[in-house]
């Protein structure tokens, strides 16, 4: 594994340093401590109101600093990887923001924590300053244990402690508040790879298709070692351990992730656990989001916290907190209809016998040079392009009577409607294009040539070839001049077979089939859709 | 790799009715067109103003769905994992949004997008609507490449875009900004792990230390393959590329996590981004954030628009998509300063005969026993118990004469103080914290009793271990409230001991070293720091 970092002992001061240049928008600052005192606070704290710290180890960015700001944090203490910060720097932190109001410690339920702040609380209390400590321990991954660890449910006390904080609660009042949430907050992760830390060799423990069921926030090991499941059955197990341990009632829940899940599978496990009778008493959301990770570590934890109109009232008011992602009702998602889709397919066929003519020679000479073009883009591609155009051939010639052959713009499309439905790759798509656009331009008023050119402008577009890339294009687009300058199409058919003639002898291109061969194995070859193109302006001419 | 999903089939519309679920707050709504027809759009449109729509394979999230809200796009069209989204389902989605303003598609540069968005959108002309595209092909990673991919930047395209949509601006005028955008921005890549798609098995082609340079946002192999340098050096690297791209003056900067990077290495990599002449430039950021991501792929991107005051408008506007991260100006980080902390060691020395007498025959107490104390920790600990006491003991006695021994608090905090900083481990801070907690209690105004008690409270509080444990507590907590009771120290000293005694009976604890070993290792063996504490006591009831 390979990290972008520069020392492994300066990471964590390097990445407040990055946090601090793009986030603060003025109102976050850190302590002139670093290296030693890593601490991130608001700018423009005035003390008059309870100062709510927290922090712990790094590696589980956004936590803490992007939990800093108005109604939230007012310093977040940064150790080091994993590593609980000092007495000083948490005793640092607490002198720079405490004032008459005091100040809370929201702390995880981890020795070197409890200990660190511990001491750094009562080091300030010796000083005359009013300090309250709440320990969060909501991991139930550990049924007995005394001492659950604490992990995402921390989240919840952060943001009620900020709110009543902000709202100028006393210091006995918010501890209060902040104290209800940790007893009441309860999670239960789920990994399925292991978080790899700069500077560390990374040992997988788990093979593919395991999970961990029960981790902390370090790595550690899972409770249970398990199969992974479906996401409905991986969030219905973890939903009715969480059931258990909330009491019944409206739920807020918060699906954490814990760093390297894709957006896309932290979707479909949040549908799966809106799904369990847990999510059905869900009626607020936090995440799905990174919100307390392991670096990198693949998995993802719920957070189950019973409401009450209080805690709703404090988990929805606005913060700052540059990672709180908002407190979200859940609603059924909205369904809009479908648009109409008219099928012009449907209009009434018409005849006309020229028209009719050229179509059935155009179709039969594909038919008869396919195994030629086969053959030929046998030798720079897949040997299909005989058969791509005969299919069209073959499904045009049956349905022509069904066509509105005597109004050539809803003919172009109805053809250009076949062909995408027909032709397989990008050919059919192109040519879908090329009909469409030419018959729009017919259908508002263009002569022949002039709506050709629309169409070959249109393929140009989409397709990104240009003449000269040894595709369709260069036997389409002399033709269509040719037609432009007021010759005939017998001069156009020639055009066509010239130019299809000449990508014999052009170079490699960037865009189209040729692309992908060397330059050796495509000399005196000309390009089989050109050479298709070409065949079938000579029947019209013919014709 | 395990990954949360049901079935692969399914996985893009189960993340998208688990996004709307959490997400939509009742503005967003898809297309009732499900399985084939993946449509996330705005809910209460009301197609007077032009209609943005882009769109792409799934895998990128939070792109597109993200990306969708007023200021922003109107609707986004989802392919399968990496895969072009059908003609279909993107003519469905103009169908559904666009009115008399008419639509705007914003295309990234791949072959499938340009023509399914691009017949999608001929269908749409030919049935009268007003339909332009952008297609954004920002990619530097081959420089001479006539085609290069679309990656990260086109988000710069779709806020601007939004922007202008959102002002009522006309079609023409829309894709004129944007078409401005996309032609300017410029983006670089590189990542230290390929991305792991579900149902499909991973091949990692990277070792360690390896990282990829150039790279595109479905898991293809980089143009480069490098050892990664230091953060400093690969952003130094990367920047002087895109600077070259990017006439000189301010520029915006747009930091794309690919998807598995730790929020703390891709802050690190923002430092080090800004600290490069083309980081000087930047006036503005986007990110760091998961913006257009290739599912799990480790690696970030760099994107740099030229920035004029018109799109500093556009870019800072308010928008509802929720994805879009905020348009931040880059700030010198803030520094607050240090707090003064007031080193109570320097109080003045003071001499008391009796205090200074019992503080000498507990550290020799300490001193006499190191060697037992360690031999009976060898049983069940590392060995070290009694040089951890001895030292702290030695560190006492050599500055014994300059504390303050008449001033009982100040005592106990200037001892608190000097144990946490001469003890290692927990002791050490348990120690600190129940001297500390005593000496605050005696400041207050308790007699020595009760200031002893508080300090047991605060040790059992932080550290977590309760009576029973096989800890130093188990001796301290009936020797205190012997003298609760009234009794002198020397029963206070039989009860230590005691209960220190009663320790090589307990059982295995949560917590303390004991939790660390199996019942049988622990039988008969009395917990050493328990010891300790009750020779310490013993030692001050005999001085």
């Amino acid at each position: 594994m390979s990290h972008f970092v520069n020392r492994r002992d300066s990471v964590v001061a390097e990445a407040i340093q990055g946090f601090l240049s793009i986030s603060s928008s003025g109102d976050l600052a850190r302590l002139d401590g670093f290296p030693d005192v890593k601490v991130v606070l608001r700018a423009n704290w005035d003390r008059s109101k309870v100062a709510i710290i927290s922090g712990g180890g790094s590696g589980h960015e956004p936590a803490h600093a992007g939990f800093v700001g108005r109604g939230a944090l007012t310093a977040a203490v940064c150790g080091d990887i994993f590593a609980s910060p000092t007495v000083h720097a948490v005793y640092s932190a607490i002198l720079a923001v405490t004032g008459p109001a005091g100040c809370l410690l929201i702390v995880k339920n981890y020795a070197g924590d409890r200990l660190n702040f511990g001491l750094a609380a009562e080091r300030a209390r010796a000083d005359g300053l009013r300090v309250e400590m709440v320990i969060v321990a909501d991991d139930i991954a550990l049924d007995d244990h005394a001492s659950p660890r604490g992990i995402a449910g921390t989240l919840f006390v952060h943001k009620v402690a900020g709110y009543h904080a902000e709202a100028g609660a006393t210091l006995e009042a918010v501890a209060a508040e902040a104290e209800r949430v940790a007893r009441a907050v309860k999670s239960l992760g789920v990994a399925t790879a292991v978080c790899t830390i700069p500077g560390q060799p990374s040992h997988g423990r788990l093979n593919p298709g395991q999970a961990e069921l029960g981790l902390g926030i370090h790595g550690e090991p899972g409770v249970e070692r398990i199969e992974l499941p479906p996401a409905d059955e991986i969030a219905s197990l973890m939903a009715s351990r969480l059931a258990r341990a909330a009491p019944a009632g409206p739920v807020a829940l918060l699906v954490n992730n814990l760093g390297g899940t894709p957006d896309l599978e932290a979707s479909v496990f949040c549908r799966s656990l809106l799904a369990t009778p847990l999510g059905a008493r869900a009626t607020f959301v936090v995440g799905p989001a990174r919100l307390m990770t392991a670096l990198d570590m693949k998995g993802l934890s719920i957070s189950v916290l019973p409401l009450d109109d209080a805690l709703v009232t404090a988990l929805r008011a606005d913060c700052d907190a540059r990672a709180w992602p908002g407190f979200h009702q859940i609603a059924l998602p909205k369904v809009a209809p479908m648009p109409r889709i008219e099928t012009r397919e449907t209009a009434s066929p018409s005849f006309e016998p020229q028209t009719r003519k050229t179509l059935v020679a155009v179709c039969n000479a594909l038919l008869t040079h396919e195994a030629e073009l086969n053959a030929l883009d046998a030798r720079v591609g897949d040997g299909d392009t005989g058969t791509t155009f005969a299919v069209a051939a073959r499904t045009v010639l049956a349905a022509i009577d069904a066509m509105p052959l005597a109004e050539h713009d809803r003919l172009c499309e109805v053809v250009g409607r076949r062909l995408s439905e027909i032709m397989g790759g990008t050919s059919g798509v192109l040519l879908s294009i090329f009909a469409t656009a030419t018959g729009r331009s017919l259908g508002a008023g263009a002569a022949w040539p002039a709506a050709l050119q629309e169409g070959v402008n249109q393929m140009r577009f989409y397709g990104g070839a240009r003449a000269g890339d040894r595709t369709m294009l260069d036997a389409l687009i002399p033709a269509v001049e040719t037609l432009q300058r007021g010759a005939g199409l017998a001069a156009a058919a020639r055009a066509a077979r010239d130019g299809a003639n000449r990508t014999a002898d052009m170079k490699k291109a960037h865009a189209g089939r040729s692309s992908y061969l060397a330059e050796s194995e495509l000399k005196g070859v000309a390009d089989p859709g050109a050479v298709a193109i070409a065949t079938a302006i000579e029947a019209a001419a013919a014709a």
